[in-house]
């Protein structure tokens, strides 16, 4: 297994919400996912920070406020993760982290065969890099812990969903934990 | 709203698998979609078949045996909905109508704004393109009982994900008899 | 060098317009075209024939009458190639046969590592086709004998700025007969 | 008409090389974008500086020594063209300005009809932005007074091929005066 890990919008705008329960659910996972990161590093592997990077009047902001705009400080990643010098910052324009972007040519240059992805939310834009991911032909693991949706509700069905998907091994749902130890076994 | 029919991988192969369940869950479906074919015809509506056209050796395949393999009949659209020359044949490799395709430019040169999405299975090629439609700028449509998937609660599950993603209005849910009275009144 | 070989619009539309001294640059190409791939298939390279499949009403068309238009008789090879069962049928909507197609994902399955291209027009399809091609990591060969253009001098200066144009080794321009050795010596 | 000015790759490693004479074949088009800039912004017609943004040890590089790396001094734009902040500011990875980028999803939602081309090399990065540009519906336009090649005669062997290729109206080469009278016209 020669891993990278993407996290998913996990940015500044995402915790300045009017919807305080979004914001806890989103909050659940930054000490995982900063967990995650600290042991990843240690593994030597890749990370790459997918971020949201719209334009004002995007379409997908029809009868919405817009959020995550590029170039604003809102679209940059948490101050929790300080991305450093390695990892990638890759900008998107829409949800999945390889729609109209360089990521599986990055991906296989750094010779990555397992994409594993963390962030938010799950039902949309992980739930649409994860698909992405496999047909880019990566085997592909969502972590179930580091993922979350703006309802809890949700993430469980998007997760129960995607645990039942069939495309098995291809793409597979763990926890954290369970995908650090595989990737340090099969790293050792 | 100018919309275009997709009709997901109604496939002969899908039809020949070793389930019975999946073949009754599919089945389901075929009667609703070949009524919203003939309705649609009738209000000039684009109708575009997006059908897996995979290699034989295609990574999706790892560990599996193939199917819709390009060039081979179990390919093919069912004969029970007979594409007429009008209607478009669009190939695709991988899960998303999208991926790798030409789509975008058919839809747009056809000036449609609303991609109405029926077929199987609804967790996996139904949720990939229903989500790179909004990707790509189009209000998109996911017909809950003109979709399937092999197993009724995953289909489910992904309906009411889907139904709760937090798109709308750009991404809803309908019924066909809803969406064909919304096309009705918005064409008459 | 584990290299593949793609045909550019070699359709039966191109040897049936008005201009007489086209039809005559792209009949020079023919014989030489056949004889490659009698050959290509004796060492069991991979051959893709990437063929302009256009919609009516496709942009490029605009004040032009259209051609190879998607599912008529133009738009298929020439007789002479005589496609067989083990070649890929490549349609591609725009100039370059990697735009909105699957090819980069098809070379990667072959294990292919050299794309080599042969067609019409020099300076537009191959071009384009030869440009991306190296974008997408593939080491890549134009091959001035079996490449042409609607007009000799345009095919020249193409063929002139290509080789100057400072890629090489990653571009590079070749005889046919110059790319057998090759592919000969490295595959022996 | 409705433009975009897309300049593409000057960038601080362009005028770094060792190359004194492709020093000043470059620097011979900076005043001249420079001044096409101002009378653009006074025309409101959005400018998209596209910039070689590659990776260390990227295919393109086989060989040779990298350039405009990502995150470098050298891969920002020079500092005689100042972008301001309504500029778009677009990451490439390999040539075209449209190459796994959201350049075409941005020109439409400036509601865009014409792209206009300016910057180096006009037989590579130039010559791919303006297939492709084709290729995405937009009418195209290279400028061949700010376009320029490392070598006065590559350039003016390009520019001469893009003359010739037959795409007219849909690919037109002109002068910036030309471009502007033709802009100043239809915008008024």
């Amino acid at each position: 297994m020669k891993p990278a890990i993407v996290i998913v919008d996990m940015l500044k705008d995402a915790f300045k919400g009017k919807d305080p329960s979004a914001i806890e659910e989103y909050g659940k996972i930054v000490p995982r996912i900063r967990d995650l990161l600290g042991r990843a590093r240690m593994l030597n592997i890749p990370i790459i920070f997918a971020c949201d990077s719209f334009l004002e009047k995007d379409f997908i902001f029809k009868g919405k406020r817009s959020y995550s705009v590029r170039g604003t400080e809102g679209a940059e990643v948490i101050d929790e993760f300080q991305p450093i010098r390695k990892d990638e910052i890759l900008l998107k324009r829409r949800f999945s982290a390889f729609f109209k972007t360089d990521l599986d040519q990055t991906l296989r240059l750094f010779g990555v065969d397992t994409v594993v992805i963390t962030g938010i939310n799950t039902q949309v834009c992980v739930y649409a890099t994860a698909m992405d991911s496999v047909c880019h032909d990566f085997y592909t693991i969502v972590l179930e812990d580091c993922t979350a949706s703006r309802n809890r509700e949700v993430h469980q069905g998007s997760i129960g969903v995607l645990r039942q998907c069939g495309l098995s091994p291809l793409l597979r749902v763990m926890s954290s934990e369970e995908f650090l130890e595989e990737a340090a076994h099969q790293t050792a």
